[in-house]
């Protein structure tokens, strides 16, 4: 080492000693003949004191070698908020290791830098103790959630990601090979047809932080590869995957957020959810409950009501306590919020501050009894606001006041921000219909039906319950899985029921049915996504604060500048034009899962 | 769970316990009346008992469940050979939790298959001892190495892999970019850049167990992706490195090889280990060292050897034990061996196990002077064959004599295969004669040279030495690294003696060179070969069978038929064939490492 000691970590206790300290120049105080230097080393920093004359040339982010004695400060001179406030090292002799020229970006975590600029001189941005704790931080947790794993008998295995293309959700990134031009590989959106294979191959217990990629559009926060705490085990139940997520949850809330998780973890229903919360992640750090009246309103003249109870649809509200009280303008801002989200509009009603009487554009509309009786109903108080929703379809028009109520909680400042509230969500629904009619898996085509389905999920599509579960905090789903279909016969059904034809599902997954004909075991699994997992428990509000060298939006890197243009010799050596040869030609493919040319 | 207790760890003391098993048939015998099932889950086996009649259904790897009692054997029966062999399970419950077809891969430690065949069903390979064993042994150093890790307060920093084409060796897989059509991320070979930058960024100590991509022609044993343990050290010299590595491998070989390693591990110099192995990863398990017969040999009239030393060249020789009985068509198949190499032949004299008169086709070429000597001159006895090999580069005819000494370890079964050789290769040379006549930097261009090379290497690139260092075991390099150059001016003079432009370097390594502008800190770091260590330690002789899914040749994986061609909607959607915008365009860049478009 070319250092003796961590700057960061001499004591009082440390005085006359000769120490050997390398790092940073972080800020330098001229003082009559005397320069005051912090230095700044991963550990810490700690007070530096040279000659004028030793030490002129020195400037913030020089990276310098220091020899000195370890003294008590002056009387007086301590610094309370400084670790080593009660020393300074007074140097002997200094070594510039190197140079820094004018800084882009000043390393001051007291300075607000655009992203752009930030990602670009990333090494200088996580020169500040922010990006850096934080990146500490998600070691620390990865650390964490091994122990526990490890503990139990996980194996971390590393599962390809040079892979073969699959028909799941979003799009895959692609790979020409250049050794048999005209083919590519796909990069995994998660490793979830190996770890499935794993416990074919009887592992038992398998878990990776596992990068993942994604060709979506750039929404807020995504990046095109990210990272998952991946886990299956065979032989469990639900149970046993939520038992081992609420330990691995409490571990790492209680070292690295200092909160001790109640457990269980509370378990709400995916239909409680929406119909409470109107949200399948619901943020319970507040109440605010939404309130179905599609019953209580039955027979009102009021069109918008009256058209979604008669289509056999929904009604509902959701209360703004105090939310009377807001200007015109206010409440007219609620219009532009819920056009922004694409509704036509939020309905509401004001319940007067002193006598609760309702008031409001809807108001009018309403019937002397429905307005009578509505505080009551909703449980809203005088001062109140009451907002509502009514669709076709009941799952729309929950949506619309879930979200209401998550600005509802904004605005009225109703959320403790230093609380947590977990909770997992249960019971989610097999199948969504899609927009041709047919249905579609709400996770993926391999989740159980739970016991109470597994037989009759087909008279039922839209009621079926699956094996599903998500782990959720303060409104944020940091994870989900599902128990897994092992039975050959529940899994053809559900492909019947999703439209896909044995030859379509030998296509897309036929290596997976293929070993699922070798005695699959019961097994389950999860994953927590790991980027936002960590960006909660550094109090972070971006995935890119706990990844080293994040992209912007579109997938650029200002640091590097990829992506970039290739050259035609790039072009012409990886095989990107040409053309495949036939598929009958590629070895041991045996029929079974074999790349289907199309005439394309 | 399932299961009430794990199959392998029933032992006599828990006779007279009803236990419920999971797992699967492994093996069944019929009895009359009863059948003997093999129970295997990931623990072990146990020999479970049935009545015919509830079992006769059950074949193997069939998944079942077992409900039974654990019975102490009949005396007589029991079976030392088995961790259960004193008990067995007497069934009172079965289900069927999964039937298995007739198996393509019979499930047997004892059965050979191809490699195609076991990767194809790779699922069933996994469920035979060995190859289950490999995984958790692999799984279980990945948990050594951290341990030792993070107790030194390293963090494990995940670094990007969708990132910019680099132009190191090997050639890198491209990705083509949907939402910048016409560009392309590259897969990184290494995250050698990344790491450096978060050197620059005050991390100080990082690791990560990194997924690496070469895209390069499929050798024996590659894989385009593989996997390395890197690590990076800020304010360190290469002497903590070599002992951080050394802990690394004494825990792992302890632990997992149950070999305790002796530190500090022998140093040889990267010339030493030439002249004395003819090799940069030298097997010491055995001596054969080659002996320099440059000056002895001086004025001979033997053409071959007389070029060689005329052209200011090496004539070498290694000794083969006992090599003189070889029949004369094991001696002519040296010299298939040396063509097979690319050499023209292999020059070999034997001595007369009786008389030790040196004869063969070589000495009829030496005079008496130089024949008389010889035996001495290169450590033979009477019996010995000694090989030859001369060339007007030293290093070409001591690579021809370093490959001959590992075939003749072989042949003459001079290797204790039960025995580990450590060492490191230490002073390695900055750099070598391109066949162009320029230089080219052996390990890469920010590879330091040493203290006493740092301000002269230009005097003598073909002498200067670098501060890198590569750690070898049995004739297998599983690890290398380096000091890093931190000093802009010293980078600069690197570049200049490789031939790289500055306008060259800022193209292709202008974010880091931007990087150094900054207060770089001295760093170095080493990189294990993650694959092959863990192929050494469990035992095997490809990297394949530590890896869960991998290819073959070409990179074609058996399992799921990757890669595959794509569908005409996936290339357009892809935009692999847009046309880039012009660079000026990119956010961002301001000219400094920006993607330069040469007319193609």
């Amino acid at each position: 080492m070319i250092r003796t000691h961590d700057a960061g970590t001499l004591r009082a206790s440390d005085a006359g000693t000769t120490v050997t300290l390398a790092g940073w120049v972080a800020r330098r105080r001229d003082h009559g003949g005397v320069i005051f230097v912090d230095l700044r080393d991963a550990s810490g920093v700690v007070q530096v004191v040279f000659r004028e004359e030793d030490a002129h040339a020195l400037r913030n982010e020089f990276c310098v070698k220091v020899v000195g004695e370890v003294n008590a400060r002056p009387a007086g001179n301590e610094n309370p908020d400084l670790a080593t406030g009660e020393i300074e090292v007074v140097a002997s002799e200094l070594t510039v290791l190197s140079e820094a020229a004018p800084l882009p970006l000043p390393v001051d975590d007291t300075i607000t830098a655009s992203d752009d600029l930030r990602l670009k001189y990333r090494y200088l941005d996580l020169r500040r103790s922010g990006p850096a704790k934080a990146l500490r931080l998600r070691s620390r947790a990865n650390q964490i959630a091994r122990e526990v794993l490890h503990a139990r008998d996980f194996n971390e295995i590393e599962t390809p990601t040079l892979t073969r293309s699959t028909p799941e959700g979003a799009r895959d990134f692609l790979v020409p090979v250049r050794l048999q031009p005209g083919t590519w590989y796909a990069l995994p959106q998660s490793p979830q047809l190996f770890k499935q294979l794993l416990m074919v191959g009887g592992l038992e217990r398998y878990y990776q932080i596992a990068r993942c990629y994604r060709d979506e559009d750039f929404r807020a926060d995504r990046q095109p590869e990210f990272t998952q705490l991946d886990i299956e085990m065979s032989f469990v139940t639900q149970e046993d995957i939520i038992e081992l997520g609420e330990e691995i949850v409490s571990r790492l809330w209680s070292e690295l957020a200092d909160y001790q998780v109640q457990l269980p973890i509370p378990r709400i229903t995916w239909t409680d959810a929406m119909n409470r919360y109107g949200s399948d992640k619901p943020d319970l750090r507040y109440g605010v409950e939404l309130v179905e009246l599609t019953d209580y309103l039955r027979g009102t003249a009021f069109r918008v009501f009256a058209g979604a109870i008669d289509a056999g649809g929904y009604v509902g509200a959701v209360v703004m306590p105090g939310g009377a009280a807001q200007t015109r303008k206010e409440l007219d801002g609620w219009q532009d919020w819920a056009k922004a989200r694409g509704a036509r509009g939020l309905a509401y009603v004001v319940l007067d501050a002193e006598t609760g009487e309702p008031k409001g554009p809807v108001a009018k509309n309403l019937s002397a009894e429905h307005l009578s009786g509505l505080a009551d109903q909703v449980g809203a108080k005088p001062g109140d606001a009451v907002f509502f929703a009514a669709a076709n379809e009941r799952r729309e028009a929950q949506e619309l006041l879930g979200a209401a109520r998550i600005e509802i909680a904004k605005r009225a400042k109703l959320i403790d921000e230093s609380s947590w509230a977990f909770c997992w969500v249960v019971d989610a629904p097999m199948f969504e219909k899609t927009d041709e009619g047919g249905w579609t898996a709400v996770h993926h085509p391999f989740t159980s039906p739970n016991e109470e389905w597994i037989d009759t999920f087909e008279s039922a599509p839209d009621k079926a319950l699956a094996y599903a579960y998500d782990i959720v905090v303060n409104g944020n789903e940091i994870g989900g899985g599902s128990v897994r279909i092992h039975r050959a016969d529940v899994q053809s059904r559900v492909f019947d029921l999703l439209g896909i034809t044995p030859e379509e599902a030998a296509d897309k997954f036929g290596f997976l049915l293929e070993a699922f004909k070798y005695g699959p075991p019961p097994h389950a699994g999860i994953a927590l996504g790991w980027d936002r997992t960590c960006m909660l428990l550094s109090g972070n509000e971006s995935i890119r604060e706990v990844i080293a060298f994040p992209k912007t939006r579109g997938g650029f890197d200002p640091l590097t500048t990829a992506p970039t243009p290739i050259t035609a010799q790039q072009r012409l050596e990886a095989g990107i034009d040409a053309k495949p040869k036939a598929a009958a030609g590629t070895p041991g493919t045996d029929g079974q899962a074999a790349p289907v040319q199309h005439s394309n």
